[in-house]
């Protein structure tokens, strides 16, 4: 069966359509369908057994509003999740969803004073069996800024497996890795559909986010979850 | 282990702190998990390869709602879903959840001329493979009124299983199937926790509605999914 790959600006297209038309989706659906996506996918790949402590990377768009729900749902799985989040998102919907993390118990780590959050995500990476990167989504565009650029070092070289969301962070959604900074993940999490910078990745991929009229899911199917 | 069951009252306060508190969930949000979690019993009891048309009967209040995400989860799990909802609710996330449905070519059921309703529905049911009763919740309060006293009639007759959420339809949130009017439920989906009203019922007993605190959940657990 063939696979559609999505540009950056196809991608944006649909998430546009399906938070515009009559039957609108709202960011707060679409954020919590693809973030549960995503910790189904890390516990599909990485029993809690083994790996109970998974550090969750959020970036400051709206991947790390995905990342912020897989964390509390990964919470309600069992595991242990952390959240690392240097630089939270402005908008109120980032704000609710980080708090109801802090509501539940989901500790964050300390961020807010200088060369704090690289110190602190390379102590937090060696106690960590896995990482959810949610740092940087289809809207990403280079070069990787501070303090992501230290990141993407520190989480590469941990030694620990790294499930992606949607397009590795540090990839060009469209080229790929092609500077070779970006993360290489063993799992990855599509959201609606492949983008066309991952074509190159080898690891388990998964679909997620069903919220795409089934019509659409005709042409790519790639491991799916019931 | 011990079961708490929640009065009506209870299950309210919750509901509205989930909504209200620093970290608050959206309705969206809690309608999305709540209908996921219907879809995702109903599946688990009864596959799709022999029941596959499920008629999804939905009242006016939230719970109508809930149904709504139910059937378009359950079109993407591969069922065939048509929606009965004779009252449709006013709000905003109602008409939205209803088109999401109708974007995906679920089809419902006409309703707007006299005792359409009924017949309409006794024809629906003698090709349905299983309900979901999505009609009242625990806001509901006696008595059953038209067109939902006959729909409940004719659903109690159709001989095919159902599945009720939170309630079953026709019972008291707090003192059970007393009228001997309400459903008579093969499985049942409790959201957040079971009502008192459902202490005497019998059959699969399922537990919904990821959002309420790990700590809460300590005192109750049925029967879960992962």
């Amino acid at each position: 069966m063939s696979i559609r790959y999505l540009t950056a600006k196809l991608a944006q297209q649909i998430d546009e359509e399906l938070m515009s038309t009559a039957g609108a989706f709202s960011l707060d659906q679409l954020m919590e369908l693809a973030g549960l996506a995503c910790a189904q996918t890390l516990a599909t790949v990485y029993n809690k057994e083994k790996y109970p402590r998974v550090l969750v990377c959020c970036g400051p768009g709206n991947q790390g509003g995905d990342g912020l729900v897989a964390a509390r749902h990964l919470g309600l799985f069992g595991y242990k999740p952390t959240i690392w989040i240097p630089k939270p998102g402005s908008k109120d919907i980032y704000k609710r969803l980080h708090a109801q993390c802090e509501n539940m118990h989901i500790p964050t780590l300390p961020t807010n004073e200088p060369n704090l959050a690289e110190n602190t995500l390379s102590t937090a990476l060696a106690s960590s069996d896995v990482v959810l990167d949610a740092i940087f989504g289809f809207s990403f565009k280079p070069p990787v800024r501070a303090p992501f650029d230290a990141a993407l070092r520190l989480i590469s070289h941990a030694g620990i497996p790294i499930v992606s969301v949607d397009i590795p962070s540090g990839w060009d959604v469209e080229h790929g890795d092609a500077g070779g900074i970006g993360l290489n993940p063993d799992a990855l999490v599509s959201l609606t559909a492949p983008k066309e910078g991952v074509r190159g990745f080898i690891g388990r991929h998964f679909l997620g986010g069903r919220f795409v009229p089934k019509w659409a899911f005709i042409f790519y199917f790639i491991e799916n979850f019931a």
